[in-house]
C-alpha cells in the first residue's frame, strides 16, 4: 500500500490552483484507495441517480413548478414541521448565503463560530453577497454557546457597532460534532429572549439526526431557518432551504434567483431529494457513515502517536499525529491538513465507505506510526 | 385536441408563487403535448444521462480537480480558441453574473439591450450581486450595434454619470435572432477602439452556431468573455464561462466561490459537458431545435391572423396573434406570452421536438384561428 | 461681455477630468458673471454661515448627541409631520441612498423616472450600494403619474422579474418642474393601493414649497420618507433624511453609519439647519431663486430662437437654442449643455442670484441670438 | 468639581439611541469642563473657520473644479511625496472605505487588527460597502507586525479560502501608539514581498508625524493609499485620501461619487486644510494634542490605582482603574469606556485642550482614587 511515488505525494485534495494535473493521477488512485478526504469526494448513491434518471419523462415545467419538486419540498417541510416554506438550491453555500439573507436587516451582522464553514471555507461569500459582517468567536468544539454569542452582543443599540441579528451554528459542525438538544434548546432561547434569530447549516443535518437520533423536526424546531444538505448525504448535488416561519419566507424566490441559485430543471433536485427521503434512505446513509468514522475512532484507540482531538459524533475524525507520518500517509492516501500549525488533520468518512477501506486506512496509520506491522 | 376544462388554461408556465399546485396537471398534460413553453422544459439528452451515470464511479477530488472537469474544460477551450481558462458553472444566471464581474472594474456598469436577459428575466442579480448597473438600449431584433452602444457613451470620465466598462449581447438573442459574424465583428472592434469590453451571454451559443454554419471559436473571438449554454441545449443543469485571455481568469476562482457557483461534484457537471462535445452533440442539437423552429415559422406562413415578429434564426419564434386566440391555444399549449400589450407570445423548440409536435401545434393553431380547419 | 478668448469657452462648469486646470480661470470669472450652472455653484448664505461659526463654542458630544442636532431634527420634524425621526447627512447622494435603503427590502427595486437624478447624476450609487435595480420611465417633464408607474409593475410576483419595492420622485423635479399637491395625492394613493412605498428626493423642497404655495408638510405627507434639501437653498453642505414613520426609522441609526453619511462633528450640521429654518430664510431663498428663473423665463420670452422646454416652476430654466448660440454663450457664462442632441440647456439660479445677474445674461442671449442688440 | 447629580452620570459620551435627550446636560457641562471623550468632541479650530468663511465669495464651480481645491490636493500631494493624486471626501469612513476599495479586487479581503477602526467602529461598512471580509489579527497595542499579517495569508490560491490583497494599519493607532519608521518599513517590504497593498488609516496621521518628528512624506511612502485626517486635528469635518500612484488613482473620481463622499460645494472642505497646511498648523495642533497626553501620563504616574495600559505616543491614554471610580469620574468628566470587561477607559485630548484642563481631569482623578486629596 505505501509504495512509493504515487503522484498524490503532494495532493491536498483541493485543487492547488488553476492547471493542476491531477486527473491522471485520480483515475489510477480512485482505483485503490478510498478517499478520506471528504464526504462530497463520494459520488451519488445509485438510489439517487437512479431516481434522477427516472425524472427525465419528456418535459417539465421548469423553475420549480414540476410535480417533483412539490413532492420534494413537501416532504421536507413534513419531516422538518416546517410551517413555513421550502427552497431546494444548489450547493451549500447558496443554501446558507440564502439562509443568512432571510434573516438579517439590511444592515445586520452574523455571530458564528471562527470554525464555523461560512466564515473559513466559502471565500468570504456571505461578505460580498450581503455585505454583512460575521462576529466570530473562537468556539471549542466548534460549538456556540448562549455564554460565547453573549459575548458578542456588546455595542447593540450603537450605531458605531456592528448589529447582530441573526446566530449561525452549524449542526453536525465542521469540527465533527454534534449539538445535543439540550444545548440547541438552550441557544434558541437565549436568541429568542436577545431578539437573535438562528440559521442552522445542516450540510449534514444528517448526520446529526443519526448521530443524536432523533428526528430533522427535533432539530428544526431550534431555528428560524436551516438547510438540509443533500450533497454530503449521497445525492448529486442538492440542499434545501427549510423555512420555518411563512413570514420568513416571503422573500426567498427573489433572493434564491438574485443568488444565482435557481435551477431550470429543477425536477432533477427534487428527484435527488425524493430519492434519499424514501424510506430513509438519508437516515440510513448517515448512519453508515458516522458507523465508518466511529469504527476509525475506535481502531485509533490502539494507536500510539495518534490524538483524535474532538468527540467523534458524526462523519469525521479530527487527529493529531506527527508530520512527518502525515506526509507518508498522504502519499496513498487522500486526506486534508486541517491545521498545520497543530499537526491536525481530518479524516472523513462517507455513505460508501466501507469496513474494509477502514482497516485498511487503519492498518496504513497503524504501520506509518509504527504502532504495529500492517 | 382543444377539450375544454383543462388545468392549464390559465398556465403561463411559469410558477406563478410559492405553492402554485400545478403538478397534477403536469403529469397529465406532458403525457399530450410538448411545451412550447422554453427550451428548459425539455428533460437531459439520453447521452447526457449516461454520461453522468458513467461518472458516478467512485471517488473523486472534489470542486473540479477531477479528470472529467479536466477534460471538459480543455475541449471547452480548444474548441472556443480560449487562451484564458473555463469555469463550469451551475446555471445561466450564474454564468452571466460571474462573467461581467470578470470584466467590470468595481465602479462600472454594462451597456446592454433592453430585451436582455440580464436585464429582463433575472430579478436584478447583476445588480444585486455585482452592484454594478445595466445601461439599456432599446434593440430591434435584441441586438445591438455599434451606434446603439455609442448612444450610451455620453459622460465617460464625468465621476457623475456612469461608467460603461463592458457591453453584454446575447447570441442568440433572447428575441431568436443571431448576429452575423460581420456585425459581431463591428461590436468587437468599436468596443476595443473604445475601452469596452464584451461579454457574450451564450446560453444558447450553440443554436447561434448551428445557425451561422460556424464554429464556436468563430464566436468566441469576439468576446472577451463569453458563456456556453449546456441546459437549454440538452444538458441537465450546466454552463461553462470562457475567459478568453490568461488575465482576465485569474480571479475567477474565487469569485465563482464568492458567486455560490462552484459545485463540489464537479465532475457531474463536467459529464454533461463531455457528452455534448462528443461527436458534435451540442451541434445536432441545435441544428435539429432551429429546425423545428423553422418548420413552425414556416408553417405559420399560410395561417391568416398570426405575425411572425422576428426574424427566426435559431429555436425561438415569436408570434403576434389575437388575445382570444391566444387564450385558446392556452388551454392546450404550455407557452409564454412575451408581451401582453402587445399580444406577442413565444414558441420555442428543444433538441426533443418531434416534426409531429410542431404539426399537432400547428394544427392546433389553425383551428383556433380559424385559418383553417384542423 | 462678450470678450473673446476667455478660458471658460469649452468649460462645461463640470470637472471634466483630473487635472482640469480651472482655477485661475475661475478666479477671474468669478469677478465678473454669475454662474447660472447650478445652484451648487452659489456659496454659503452669510447667515447660515454666522450660525456656524456660532457653533462653534468649545466641546460638544460627537455623532449628533449634541443641543444643535437635537433642534434642527426637532424643528425638521415638527415642520414635516413627521412621526419618525430625522437623519443629518452628508449630502443628496448621501440622502436619497439613505431614504431608499430605508424602504427597500433586500431584493427589491426601485421605479422611477429616467430623467431621475439617482439614475442619471450619481454614478449608479444606489445600485452599488444598495444592489437596486433602477426601473425607470421616460417621464414627460421627469414627472412620474400612476400610469406611468403602473407601466413597470408587470412580474410582480414572479421571481425572474425585478419586484419593485419603492417609488421614487423628485420634487421640485430635475427638469425644474413641480409635482402638484393633487399630482402627489394620486402617487401616494397609488402606491398605497399596491404595495409601494414612496421616497421624494427633496434636494430641491424648498423651492417646490414656494412655487406651490404650501408648507412642508404638505410635501411630506405623500412620501415615507423623503429628503430636505439644505445644500441648494445656501447651506454649506448639509442635507435631512425625513422619516415619517417610526418603523421605518428603526434602523436609520446604522445604515447611515454604513452608509459613511454620519458627521461627528454634527453640530456643524445641524447650525445650518437651524439657520435656515430661522425665520423661514428657507423659504426666502427658495422664493429668490424661483423669482429669478421667472424672470429668466419671462426675459425669454421676446427672443427668437430661444424655446423654454419645461414648465418654469423652480429655480431652472430649460431652454432650447442653436448649438452655435450656445458655444459663443459659453464663452462667459457657465451653464451646463443638458442634452447635446437636442441643443437643450439648464440654466440654473440661485439664493444669490441678483435681478441685474439675470438682465445682464439675457442681454447677452439677445446679442447672440441676434434677438436684439445688446 | 465632583457636585452630584450630574446628567452626565451614566453618560458614555456616546449617542446611546434615538431619543437620548442629552443636549440640555450638554450645555451646562460644556460651560463647565473639557471633555476627555473624544478629538471630535472639540470644535473647529478658529484659523480653520476664518478659512471656510474666507472661502464663501459668490461662485465657484462644484464638485471640486475650484482653485480651494486646487491647492489643498496640490499641496497635500506636495507633502506626501504622491505621484498620485488626493481626493478630499467628508468623513473618516468614507476616507477609509474610499482608500481601501482603491486597492482591493473585487473578490479581496483585508488583513486588519482586532482593534482597527474599520473593524470595531464603523458598523460593518467596509462589508457593507465594499463586500469584503477582515482577517482580523489580535494585535498588541493596535501595531500589526509582517509575523501577524503572515499568519493570515494561509489558503492563499484556494479558492475556499478569502484572498487578502490588503493590509490595512492605522497610524497614530486606535490605542495611541505609533508604528515606528522601522516597524513601517518592515510591514511595507513584507507587503510588497507577498502581493499585499498597503492601506494607511491616517485619521490621527498628524499625531503620528508630530509624536515621531518626521515628516508626511516619511509616513507616506510606506503605504499606496493612506488617509490624512482633518477633523480629529481641527477641521470642522475633512478628510483626505492620499494615493501615491497614478495607476491606483483612476477609478477613484467615480468610487468617491458612487460612495456618497463627493461634496457638491467641495471648496468649503478644501478651504479646511488650506487653513491647516498654512504654517504648518496641523503639526502645532498635533504636538499640543500629544503633549496634554503626555502631560496627563505623566500625572498619573504618581497615582495609585491607575494603570496606563498602553505606551502613550499620540494624543490618548488608555488606562485600568478601578469601575467605581470610573463610575464616580463619569459624574462630571466625559469620557468612553474602553472595555468593561477589563475596566480600561480611553482618555482623548484634543487641539484645545488646556494645560489646566488636564490638571483639573488629574486632581478629581486623584481625589476619586483617593490618590491625593484634591
Amino acid at each position: 500500500m505505501l509504495s512509493g511515488g504515487s503522484p498524490w505525494s503532494l495532493a491536498t485534495g483541493r485543487r492547488s490552483g488553476p492547471g493542476a494535473a491531477v486527473g491522471a493521477a485520480l483515475n489510477k488512485l480512485t482505483a485503490m484507495t478510498k478517499s478520506f478526504g471528504s464526504d462530497n469526494h463520494a459520488g451519488t448513491h445509485p438510489a439517487v441517480m437512479r431516481a434522477i434518471s427516472a425524472a427525465n419523462t419528456g418535459d417539465a415545467v421548469a423553475y420549480g413548478a414540476d410535480p417533483w419538486t412539490e413532492r420534494a419540498t413537501a416532504e421536507l417541510r413534513r419531516l422538518c414541521g416546517a410551517k413555513g416554506e421550502v427552497f431546494l438550491v444548489l450547493n451549500g453555500s447558496g443554501a446558507n448565503v440564502l439562509g443568512l439573507g432571510l434573516l438579517l436587516g439590511r444592515h445586520e451582522a452574523v455571530i458564528c463560530a471562527e470554525s464555523a464553514h461560512i466564515n473559513t471555507d466559502e471565500c468570504g461569500a456571505a461578505e460580498r453577497i450581503l455585505g454583512t459582517k460575521l462576529l466570530t468567536v473562537p468556539a471549542p468544539g466548534g460549538k456556540l454557546t448562549p455564554e460565547l454569542i453573549a459575548s458578542r452582543l456588546s455595542g447593540r443599540g450603537d450605531e458605531h457597532f456592528s448589529q447582530p441579528g441573526a446566530v449561525a451554528i452549524t449542526q453536525a459542525t465542521e469540527l465533527g460534532t454534534c449539538y445535543s438538544l439540550a444545548e440547541l434548546g438552550k441557544i434558541r432561547d437565549f436568541c429568542a429572549a436577545n431578539g437573535l434569530r438562528v440559521f442552522m447549516d445542516g450540510a449534514r443535518l444528517a448526520n446529526a439526526a443519526a448521530y443524536l437520533g432523533c428526528t430533522l423536526g427535533d432539530l428544526a424546531e431550534h431555528a428560524d431557518v436551516l438547510s438540509f444538505g443533500g450533497t454530503k448525504n449521497g445525492a448529486m448535488g442538492a440542499e434545501a432551504v427549510i423555512v420555518m416561519r411563512p413570514a420568513d419566507a416571503v422573500i426567498a424566490p427573489y433572493l434564491r434567483k438574485q443568488h444565482m441559485q435557481l435551477s431550470s430543471k429543477m425536477r432533477f433536485l427534487a428527484a435527488q431529494f425524493i430519492a434519499l427521503l424514501d424510506g430513509e434512505l438519508w437516515l440510513a446513509n448517515a448512519r453508515h457513515a458516522n458507523a465508518m468514522a466511529a469504527r476509525l475512532a475506535a481502531g485509533l484507540a490502539g494507536v500510539a502517536g495518534v490524538e483524535v482531538v474532538h468527540p467523534v459524533q458524526s462523519d469525521a475524525v479530527f487527529a493529531r499525529l506527527d508530520p512527518q507520518h502525515i506526509a507518508e500517509l498522504q502519499r496513498v492516501w487522500i486526506f486534508h491538513v486541517w491545521d498545520e500549525a497543530t499537526s491536525v488533520v481530518r479524516w472523513m468518512t462517507a455513505f460508501d465507505t466501507q469496513e474494509s477501506d477502514v482497516d485498511a486506512f487503519l492498518a496504513s496509520i497503524a504501520t506509518v506510526t509504527g504502532a504495529r506491522t500492517a
